[in-house]
């Protein structure tokens, strides 16, 4: 049988290519060739030990829909934030989470914990999923503007039958909008779907290039690219802050003013004063999508632990947060308009992050479907409420610095 | 000695809070208290096993300065794409890279490995750093725009102090810009460091922390917050696509057409359109900073193996690809405005992130400093290269959605 | 009878208001008043001489619903371009047009002219609105989240009383569109019509008004401005760039290699780099919402001599223009996604601009309505399609400061 | 000799192009055979009588550098609103201003007023020049990224040379910044200038196109274009938000309670509710660079007034407006970021132009040079200030339509 240091030698002198390796041997041998490859490949002074990359705790085999040229996996440390009670369209009532976070930036989930136990002391959060649409949106090409008018009437008297051609692709989306652009010669399509539990936008592309192959077959129009980069994915786009993608989802929250004292160590106007002058005027004028002290922060540890892509992080970081003085108390929200979550699929079959949905209840499809996603949307918007609050609260007592200083590197 | 049952106990009753665990025994039984706290806390119907994120490689206790209320952590597979090779401005000569990917999205590795082995093709990517400056922009409050007139003034004329009181809070780092803006009567101070090979926000805000003092004493201006969001940290914005963030990389290489239609299966002119109808015209639409197809989805990757900043993504998504039809032949290139990286600090401290650092051969400080990190900035930069690529080429050749069903979910 | 002179006296001693003339005397001697008033008002070293602001053509009581506190006219000279012939759907065949343009920046007509020059080679240029809708989005406070998410869902139930009310309040506009938005506590409506031949931003803000009187007395929302910025009227924004506002109108033509270079003096080869590095790369490096070059001079000459709202010619620089050579030939488009246009009410009613608008054959209301503000919008998309043609030809031929000398101050 | 008739009969029948007629008779005889070729060109059922646009007070041969193909002028109705007192940088102690605004939207000069009464309630506003700086930004192509980075060297080492060559050009500009930003193989230049009374783009552009030569001939860079839209003229674009371009101008004031009641009819708390949610969250909501009510009708209607160019209303609007309630009382700021701004040259040579900078005393250069445009940028800053005051008044106190209804169309 064929050892991995003769895969890997094979690789190295070029007989085989990184990818064949699962061709000729398990899973498992493969991913150690891979390691082997890599400290050959490294210079010579430099002792490239694998170890702990080669130290995981699921299947190689059964990782094979997640990463392909697998040589192991990265670990990084989960920390708890809670507990935190929430009055939600999609969960439990009265039930008392614990957000798992994974991160490697120190402080940041003792930060959102300070921020859990003052949204506690206030009674608990409200959170609500405001709208739900995983989008695609193709551009196709056509001959001139009137062409360009010519294919927008035809998408829009039917819709129907593009409508069913998406639909027979899946037995779970929705085709919910479809929204046309022109830009001279260029046509996009923007397809919405309510795709439940699933994050979707697998089921959005696929969908998507059914009813593509309709428009393409019944007017002049030519498909140049399935994704037009208005659907819009994993870049920053006023698209997506304004119109919403995956789910659109708000928390928010009222602090009395000793609240704030005893939990904050500030005050309500100290913190609305921050709000407005960092969040809401600084971001206006660094011409930012995103009005808010750290939602990121919060997105992608939450990302992370609960197995979401990670570059949807970016999208997840169009978050407006705001702060209004209320006879005295704390009003505090934050909403994210396009946070794309799933709890079916992808990453989420992962063991560690299989797990991580268990500690938040909202493991696999829910009941009804797509409630298990909507709940992760407000737990994570109500993590990000939490963050907000405590980060707000430490630069409005002037201590950022030294709060890294102290749990920092 | 208590048992992590008991502390479990304890803190689901309310007598210990979830973060004071470890001053009452060590890191590991802390850490498992919690996951049996979060088993108890969960509904009757669930069963929460945490015994794959209760399986880690690292030693709790040295985990803290990346982790609070540790639990475990998560495990994210690792799939490295290569060969490459790169003529880069801090990257040996000569030397095959492979990129290691941390990722649950299907078919990401393979696709950034098919634009690898086409810049292979084409003898190899060109990268370069262009600009290195990791910024900090506290917001001030003054009386009225007389004073904040008067107020920039004094910072134009004593950037000296400003900058002498920053350094000696650092060994390492090295005001380089400092640009002021005003909004009525927020004053906003944009301090840019030159931080070496630490990604540096925390030595960036260490420092600003001492020259806001000196400019608190020295003139009327009143500190509201040590971050004003024109840093812009971890948020879509104008200000960091523009002028930078952290490392600002661009990467390109030529391919000849043969190179495209064997590696590609197009044409340099039907990516060439694909890339202008999307990657341009599509985002211009969208209202986006992001000119490009995927980067984050290699930006991401490669921040999770290597231990940088996840929420960071948000500012690496800044990215413009450009394509052009040479000849015949095709130019491709793609620079990323704010790509924060660090190859000391933060998570890079971890053992399975320490070993994707050893893979690249950029662990811990450069010789010269900064280097390490420069390096790292134009792996990444033609890591993202290679993704474009073979996605504006799948796009092109229309197999986008093929792809995913063979290799995906 | 009382002077003007002695009614500018009363103003100075603080005896009567500015607008309070007209309670006095006629409008003339009103608007004389103030000239001598504003002369005595000067430096004593300046001769303030306001003869010709003095010398207007209209009655200064007929322009009351345009002007307060009148003193006069200012002049703006007014050239034209053409002839040119546009295939467009609300334009009658065959006609020749001459565009009316009224600026102060030497070489701009000439500019255009050239443009219409090429276009006409061409055998004129293709037109067509793509969209018709003026919108008003005010802004409603609520409790909390799941208020906002109670007053949205009560809107989607209920659109047919909310335009019910606000079609009461007019006679020739129509709801169309009508669309929430939630941030924390603030709710917004995207209230759009189809304004017919008005330009339509009065008649959508009391029709918006007596829809938000119904929603405030059916829910829990307080409205708090009939407009929250969301409409978004005369400030840069991404929703307009979107969704558009007023017309969505595009134009382009098709010039062969010859004509490019009989009329432009360079190659369609030239020009496509030129709008790709420039207005595509560049605008993007910018964070821009405007992809072309000179959009707005065309916009902002066709609305003075028209009547339009000189103020909206901020929307109207939200254009993409795209340049795609064709088996050798040369395309050219440009999209304006928000032109604010009438041929009716507003400035379009003074003597001069009522007959700029004869020149073009589109005063007062259309036949059918709104066909005369769609052919208005046609004419100064492929008025703008000309100015991008002749500067992106100027600049490829690397004349555009020599011809600012030779035209210009 | 040749009458007008003739004239207009030898361009429609296309022995003579529109351009042309200045070279065969006097510019008021051209002007005259171009109305009647736009009356004989009209649809049969139209009678196209130019006589109001014919009718106009300046010298037609004088307004050869400010028109081509003139037919005539268009008139534009203009108010006044004030008095006004301005503690600013540039302007006369104690002096009263009026302010001159042309404009077709009925409402817009009382609203002004009734702004600046309130201001004057306050004792007069503040107003500051933050920063004067007139932009142009060129594109080169270079071969490669490498290249890219030597060329940004040569500059960055080169300073000197390219101001020197562009210095030669003008006796008033001073080369000021020279910021260099990279895309691949497209390098960017923006040039920044104190072009003094001047709004200065014609002198930045033919001093760039100096310095442009240089560059081409000691580096490998090859011109594009002599605009790269990093300038970013006339077009919606983040960086001239935040960096600035031409006049950067902040103006506030004070106002009690009292004098908000007395004057606006309505509280600070209101005043303050209605610019957070419309003016600060409606515009980050909207993907907005203009986070104000309604700037860009002040600027618009003083730049008609004062002869500036129309088409860079569009960079006027990128305001802030800030409202603070301070101890009961209100704070309220506008900052305009990019205002193009100059009192010598283009549309200010005009008649009746040049009359309303006499009403403003600042008409021709100034003492010392850049005062004069420093002075009306205050002015335009404070006539902002004072349409915000009264808009956002005039919503908090609901009254936005009635004031059209009662003013307006």
């Amino acid at each position: 049988m064929t050892t991995a240091a003769d895969l890997a030698d094979r690789v190295l002198s070029g007989d085989l290519a990184l990818h064949e390796l699962e061709a000729h041997t398990d899973a498992d041998t493969a991913t150690k060739a891979r390691r082997i490859l890599l400290a050959q490949n490294a210079d010579a002074d430099v002792d490239v030990d694998l170890s702990t990359i080669g130290d995981f705790s699921f299947d190689a085999a059964t990782a094979e829909s997640a990463i392909e040229n697998m040589v192991g996996a990265v670990q990084i440390p989960v920390g708890i934030a809670g507990p935190l009670t929430i009055d939600g369209g999609a969960l439990p009532d009265g039930k008392t989470h614990y957000l798992p976070l994974a991160t490697t930036e120190g402080a940041l989930v003792a930060s959102v914990n300070r921020g859990c136990s003052a949204i506690q002391a206030g009674g608990g959060a409200n959170a609500r999923v405001l709208q739900s649409m995983m989008t695609r949106a193709p551009v196709f090409c056509v001959r001139d503007v009137h062409e360009a008018s010519a294919v927008v009437s035809w998408v829009r008297d039917n819709e129907d039958r593009l409508a069913a051609a998406a639909m027979e692709t899946t037995n779970h989306g929705e085709l919910t909008e479809l929204t046309p652009y022109v830009v001279g010669d260029s046509v996009f399509l923007r397809f919405g779907y309510d795709t439940k539990d699933a994050m979707g936008m697998n089921m959005a592309t696929i969908a998507t290039q059914a009813a593509c192959e309709v428009l393409e077959s019944e007017t002049a129009a030519d498909l140049i690219a399935l994704s037009g980069n208005l659907c819009t994915d994993k870049k920053p786009a006023a698209i997506n802050a304004i119109e919403g993608r995956g789910r659109t989802v708000a928390s928010d929250v009222v602090l009395t003013r000793e609240q704030v004292k005893d939990r904050l160590k500030t005050t309500p106007e100290a913190i609305e004063e921050v709000n407005t002058r960092k969040n809401l005027i600084g971001s206006a004028k660094a011409g930012s999508l995103g009005f808010n002290a750290q939602a990121a922060n919060v997105v992608a540890a939450a990302f992370l632990a609960t197995g979401q892509d990670a570059a949807q992080v970016v999208e997840g970081a169009n978050a407006i947060t705001t702060i209004d003085v209320r006879d005295g108390d704390l009003y505090a929200s934050v909403t994210i308009a396009s946070l794309d979550v799933g709890t079916v699929g992808g990453g989420t079959k992962l063991p560690t992050q299989s797990e991580a949905l268990d500690i938040l209840g909202v493991r696999g499809g829910g009941d009804p479907p797509g409630t298990n996603a909507d709940a992760l949307a407000e737990l994570i918007a109500t993590g990000a409420l939490a963050g907000e609050l405590s980060l707000l609260g430490a630069l409005a007592s002037s201590n950022l610095a030294s709060a890294h200083e102290q749990l920092g590197r």
